[in-house]
This record gives C-alpha cells, sequence and structure tokens, in this order.
C-alpha cells in the first residue's frame, strides 16, 4: 500500500478554505500513486486556533464537511485521514481524526485522548477510547493523534488489539523535534508495526512547527523522512514482507508479561 | 552521583577469576570517583554458559560470592551492582543482578523477567516481579536486565514506582544495536529519568556483543556513550537539576490515562 504524508503550513480558520485545500492536495496525492493521503492533525480548520472558533467549526462526524470530504475521495479515488473539530453527540467539542475510504465511506472515526498542554485543553476534552483498529489497504490500521503517539501504552494497546499500521496526524512544534527522531521510530521498533507520522511546518498562535514529518518500518528504520520546513507530500510503500521481516526478527509481542504491567492501568 | 559503566568482554565461567576481575575493575572505578560500579548482565560467571554450567555456579543472593563482593566494596569504598546466576529458594536458577552498597550491604536483588530466546530460557527461570526502587546515591533507584528493558510496561512501571534512575546490565549482542542507540533513549525520554546500559563487548558461544554502553539523561539525550568494541569504563555524572529540567519539559508520568491501559496487563 502506497500513502502519501501531507506536510504543509496550517491553514485559515475556514472549512470552506480546508476543504479546497484538501480536494488540492487529494488531486496530487492520487497522482502519485497513493491509496491514502494522511494530514496533520486539525487540518481542517487549523489547529490552534482558540475555543471560540473551535467551538463555531465544529461538526459532527456525519456531518457537511465529512460529506463534503466523501465527494472528493470519490472524486479522486483516494482515501483521507483528515483531522477536524468534532462536536460530540455530548455537544462537548473533541480534536478528532476520520478515515474516510475512496468510495466515500466512513471508516474510522478517533478522538485525541492525551491532551497536550493549555492548547488543548481550552480547546477540546479528551476522547475515552483508543482508536479502533480498522482493515484498510490490506492492512490492520489504528490511529492516533499528536501527543498520544508520545505514550509508549498508545501505540502498544494498538499492536495489542491487531494494529500493524498507526497513522498519526500530528501538530508538534519546537523544541519537540524528538517526538519524529526518538519516539515515534522507538514506537515502530518495539510494537513491530509501520507509523506514519504526519506534521505541519510554519507558525501558527506563537508555535513554530518543526516538520520532520515521517513513515518509519516494523523494524524502527525510517522508509520516508523530510526536513523541518519543507512543504511536501510525502509517499512512502508499506510491504507486507517488511512487517512479516520485522516480526520474525524480534517478538516483542508474543514474550511480553502482561501480569507483571498492571500497576500501568491502576490509579494515577 | 557519579557512576562508572563496565564494558568488557565475558569472563570465564569460574566464580573465583569473576571475583578477582571485579576486584581490579572496582578499583579503577572507584579510582575515578564513582559512587556506583556497573556491570554487565552475569558479569560474576559469564553470560552464555550452558544450563549445567550455570546450574553448578549459581548461589544465593545471600551466598559466598556476595559476601566476597561486600568486602571489594568496603575494600575500595564503592556500590556494585553485578549480574550473577541467582540460586532461589525454590531451586531454579534465575538470571539477577544485585545491588550491595560501599559498607558492604546488600541493597537490592532482581530477577530478569523477561527471558531472550533460546539461550535464555535454557539456562534460566524467568522472574516474577519488577524490580525493586531502592534509595542511592540521593536517587530512587531501579533495574532492569537486558531484554527487560526493550519492554516499555517495565521502565514504565519502574518510573511509575518512583524510580528516577534505571540501571541496566545487559548482553545484548548484534544485530541489534538498536537497542542502546533508538529504544534505551527513548526509555528515558518517555518516562523522564536517567537510563544507564552497561553491555559487553568481544564474542562468547557464537554471539558478537555490540557494546555501545551509554548513560542517557531524562531528556533523551546521550550524557556518555562509548563504542562497539572499546574495553572501557564509561563515567557519567547524575545531576538532580538535569531531571528537574527533564520533568519540568515534559510531563508525561503526570498526563498519562491509566484508565484506557487496562488492556497492556490483561491475558496475553
Amino acid at each position: 500500500m502506497r500513502i502519501a504524508l501531507l506536510q504543509c503550513p496550517p491553514g485559515a480558520p475556514d472549512t470552506a478554505a480546508g476543504l479546497a485545500r484538501l480536494g488540492a492536495f487529494a488531486a496530487d496525492a492520487a497522482a502519485s500513486g497513493a491509496a491514502l493521503l494522511l494530514t496533520p492533525e486539525m487540518f481542517l480548520t487549523g489547529y490552534a486556533i482558540g475555543a471560540d472558533t473551535v467551538a463555531r467549526l465544529a461538526e459532527p462526524a456525519d456531518g457537511p464537511a465529512a460529506e463534503a470530504i466523501a465527494a472528493i475521495c470519490r472524486s479522486h479515488g483516494i482515501a483521507v485521514l483528515y483531522g477536524y473539530p468534532e462536536r460530540g453527540a455530548d455537544g462537548a467539542v473533541y480534536n478528532a481524526v476520520q478515515l474516510i475510504g475512496a468510495d466515500g465511506a466512513r471508516l474510522a472515526n478517533t478522538r485525541k485522548t492525551h491532551l497536550f498542554g493549555e492548547v488543548d485543553r481550552a480547546q477540546f476534552r479528551a476522547g475515552d477510547a483508543l482508536s479502533p483498529v480498522v482493515e484498510f489497504g490490506g492492512f490492520k490500521v489504528g490511529f492516533a493523534i499528536c501527543y498520544d503517539i508520545e505514550f509508549p501504552e498508545v501505540a502498544r494497546g494498538l499492536a495489542l488489539a491487531g494494529a500493524e499500521v498507526a497513522l498519526v496526524p500530528t501538530a508538534n512544534m519546537t523544541p519537540f523535534e524528538s517526538v519524529s527522531t526518538r519516539l515515534v521510530p522507538a514506537r515502530a521498533e518495539e510494537n513491530t508495526l509501520f507509523v506514519a507520522y504526519a506534521n505541519y511546518v510554519g507558525r501558527e498562535a506563537g508555535f513554530t512547527y518543526c516538520g520532520l514529518s515521517c513513515v518509519v518500518a516494523p523494524d524502527g528504520t525510517d522508509l520516508a523522512r523530510t526536513g523541518a520546513t519543507e512543504e511536501t507530500l510525502l509517499v512512502a510503500k508499506l510491504d507486507r514482507a517488511r512487517l512479516d521481516a520485522a516480526r520474525s526478527r524480534v517478538t516483542y509481542l508474543h514474550d511480553r508479561r502482561p501480569e507483571l504491567y498492571r500497576p500501568l492501568g491502576g490509579p494515577a
């Protein structure tokens, strides 16, 4: 499966403008032969846009933006994983991502579970479950959003649920480059799964996003990686043979001792 | 606190010879100003020495080798963390490490919980608990043995038990260099603790040990690191200010969502 990661500056807090950009990038990604376009966190509206704007732009997972994106997917024959502010049935706003297939079907929706600092806490309620793991492109695919992937428990939870690929939209800023260069490769190696990490570049609300989008193989080595400032579509091919080789090389998922790990799920 | 990591070839399967080598290295480490000498896994007897030899050389944690090492510690005014085959009260042989203080007191003993491949499984029974966390040199210190540290749950469990330092004797071989270069730094950063990783060089029973002993700061950067073949004492200073700075920079231990991690402690 070929995937394309979008590394770009955040857009204006304007859903119509976000949809137009997404359409253009989806066309480019489809032209590259990718089956999936992975965007940064909160791509549809921008990320650090303030609680009032987030509340104004939030939509349900099956709202009009999702319908417009389904049309983009069908038009270009490509699946899209996009970040957006989700209006929950409970009325709260979540930092969410949704996967829509090339046929326009809504395949998965998940909410950020680990809120990062005041920027997240002021804008969002935290999700209360790790992402589903769904079949896509011949792989079992799970999702994490930005800060989520920095917690080893999250990627491990996805792997235990069967994930072979973790797709991670992010809005990671300086000076946290080591998330991309150290923690994301470790998540891949210790769980023997692919990790695709799509970040912003440029500035927003006082943050400088640090790029370094990457696709890491299940042995922890880079399949594809870009720099801190490039605006680019980063394309990589996920091969099952690479996954099988990694899972033969190391047997972490088999050699775990779950009975020793109960304190990790205990009271904080 | 200044610590010295011993990177050396494994010795002969001969406890008296191991004690003699340990005495010489303890003298060198004390001369470097270190408060603690950290040795590789199973330093006392060598690691891949076969089940029969391991069974013959195994001793209880308070056996004659421990008494001899206590005398070395007192003689040189230095604490020693050493690996050895432990004869348990249950009669089984464990891959263990023990910390003996500069006054000769036995401060902590722990057993490898994750057995690596046939070499471990043929020689040892697995321990059934993560290590204790003990006060040493002004820090709270926990222990892991080789393969244990490759599981993110282990370092996380130590951190949740209060560890500020993880001491890791290892016998890590090619082609698993990424444990030292990728996973150990990730363990330090994601748990905001110091990790000291002391490995062998040279060959034993068909294995080529890959060295790369290191001390990693709680922000994931190297405090000290050596190469793949050097025989050396690697000295590093652990500063509380460095720990405090890392725990101000990132708040992983505070921002966890334990209620989402219960599957990690569930049935395999």
